[in-house]
């Protein structure tokens, strides 16, 4: 499985770095680096592009040992075949996380992460699990693109399971909240974690895995496509900027993968802020004028909709 | 000790809103607010102005109960005569806080907060403490800007105390300091906590905090004077703007003020995240040149220095 997965990650990245920079016209700036603990990753940048503001995707593959509480804190998280009665533990991660930041207001931002993760006990028993999902994050609400964002990501998890698009998008709707905003950090999508990788059943959802990851760039790319073919106006980049403030926001206050590397020794800190906006704003007591489609976005922030 | 806190914090917040309104041109937004929990509040605000990009200046006159874990919190932060036996506690807490952040790159970031903190015993026992302190945050290093602004805390500090300036100074470099980035948010100030605020000793301690304030106008209105009549780059705009994106960092990573404000069910978000500049950049794996002035900047801020 991480050998498979490892491929996975990276191939996808290769897709993906591939469409979306033939779409902005700019190369993508490849890093490759080298974990000193152990791995390696390649973080795919572009930065002040034609389509794109900013857009981001990083893949890591990397393994070392996880400290005894690190082993504790994931048992307790309901991992409770990990054996806490020895010392470190030997582990393994490989994933892909993405966030595309476009330039024209009209085109939403959006958020990818497939990952999985494999701890090894002492008697040589493994144990893993995958997370992740993909979320939209628009500035003005077009309810046409959260219907075909939504339908089709609803359509590669019906392939699997009739459970899994309503449960995942609870999830999602869940996770993302600003709790100090009282708001969604956007419309949605997926979200999950900690499902269980051994066996059939973990063979099963790393089939999943790669029908969900597929179904990113035919979920996406025709809405940025669309979109950034729109005018706008200063007001409406405007309020996009403000719109990239409260992604700060989620992601430096709330996000739990963010804070937990922000907090680690030796994390790959530019990996890890590669996911804020190139640029944000932020104005005391800032409003939307009543009935104003910036109004119509906030209301569906605050109270989640079923979008198919 | 409430009344005059209160009292001295709306005073200094009156001389500081007057003198940055008459240098900038433009008038604040004064925004007075009631707490439904008890208490109330003014928040001046400035965006967009001439000489400040965005200056937010806060009192807050607050009271009500805390509920018992807090109060547990603080005892075992040191304020043993705190009585955790019953329920919750009375409370009084007022303070004032700034940031400004001025429209010039080669004009500081400047932050100060002066607060008081009262909790009643069953008994009626008053605990009482004061906290805060000032510091500057330069996008471009001026040494001669630093000793000044240095010198003119340390001698209100002198005043009462040859420990005072070098305690709180060492304070400042420890808390502002954005660990995932292994730099200080600035080249610091002073900072201090949980001083008692009873008796002799709090009388005298608040001298202190009024001589402190009183010295915020001469220690940045020079420095902000001088350096907004330079002309800037469209270079050195930019650095300004990453150097923004480190302060947004900080503030909402790293601060306690504001995490706990952010967690507090209630809480005025618009007052707490006054603070964050009206715009930010994040640019993936930026490094200032070598020998530049950026770099410069960078350095002391990796190594505090001694400015007097």
């Amino acid at each position: 499985m991480r050998d498979r997965m490892a491929y996975y990650v990276q191939d996808l990245q290769r897709r993906i770095v591939t469409k979306m920079s033939d779409m902005d016209g700019s190369a993508f700036l490849i890093d490759t680096w080298q974990r000193p603990e152990g791995g390696f990753g390649t973080s795919c940048v572009l930065q002040d592009g034609n389509v794109f503001e900013k857009a981001g995707v990083n893949v890591s593959v990397i393994h070392g040992h996880l400290p005894p509480q690190a082993v504790r804190q994931m048992r307790a998280r309901g991992h409770d075949r990990l054996d806490t009665r020895g010392g470190a533990l030997p582990f393994f991660a490989t994933g892909v996380s993405l966030v595309i930041h476009p330039r024209n207001p009209h085109a939403p931002t959006v958020h990818l992460n497939y990952r999985y993760f494999e701890v090894t006990n002492p008697n040589g028993e493994i144990v893993s699990w995958f997370g992740g999902g993909c979320d939209l994050t628009p500035a003005y609400l077009y309810e046409e693109d959260a219907v075909h964002f939504h339908n089709v990501i609803k359509d590669a998890c019906d392939k699997h399971s009739p459970t899994y698009y309503p449960e995942y998008k609870k999830w999602c709707d869940e996770y993302f909240y600003n709790t100090h905003r009282g708001e969604r950090r956007g419309i949605g999508g997926i979200f999950f974690d900690d499902v269980p990788a051994q066996g059939k059943q973990g063979e099963a959802f790393f089939d999943f895995i790669r029908d969900a990851g597929n179904a990113f760039l035919p979920s996406y790319v025709p809405i940025v496509k669309k979109r950034s073919k729109q005018s706008y106006s200063q007001e409406e980049k405007h309020w996009q900027q403000l719109r990239r403030g409260r992604y700060v926001e989620f992601n430096l206050v709330h996000d739990r993968g963010t804070k937990f590397g922000l907090m680690t020794p030796g994390a790959r800190i530019e990996s890890i802020l590669m996911s804020l906006p190139l640029t944000a704003r932020w104005e005391y007591g800032h409003l939307p004028l009543q009935g104003s489609p910036e109004a119509a976005l906030v209301r569906v922030l605050r109270e989640p909709q079923s979008w198919v």
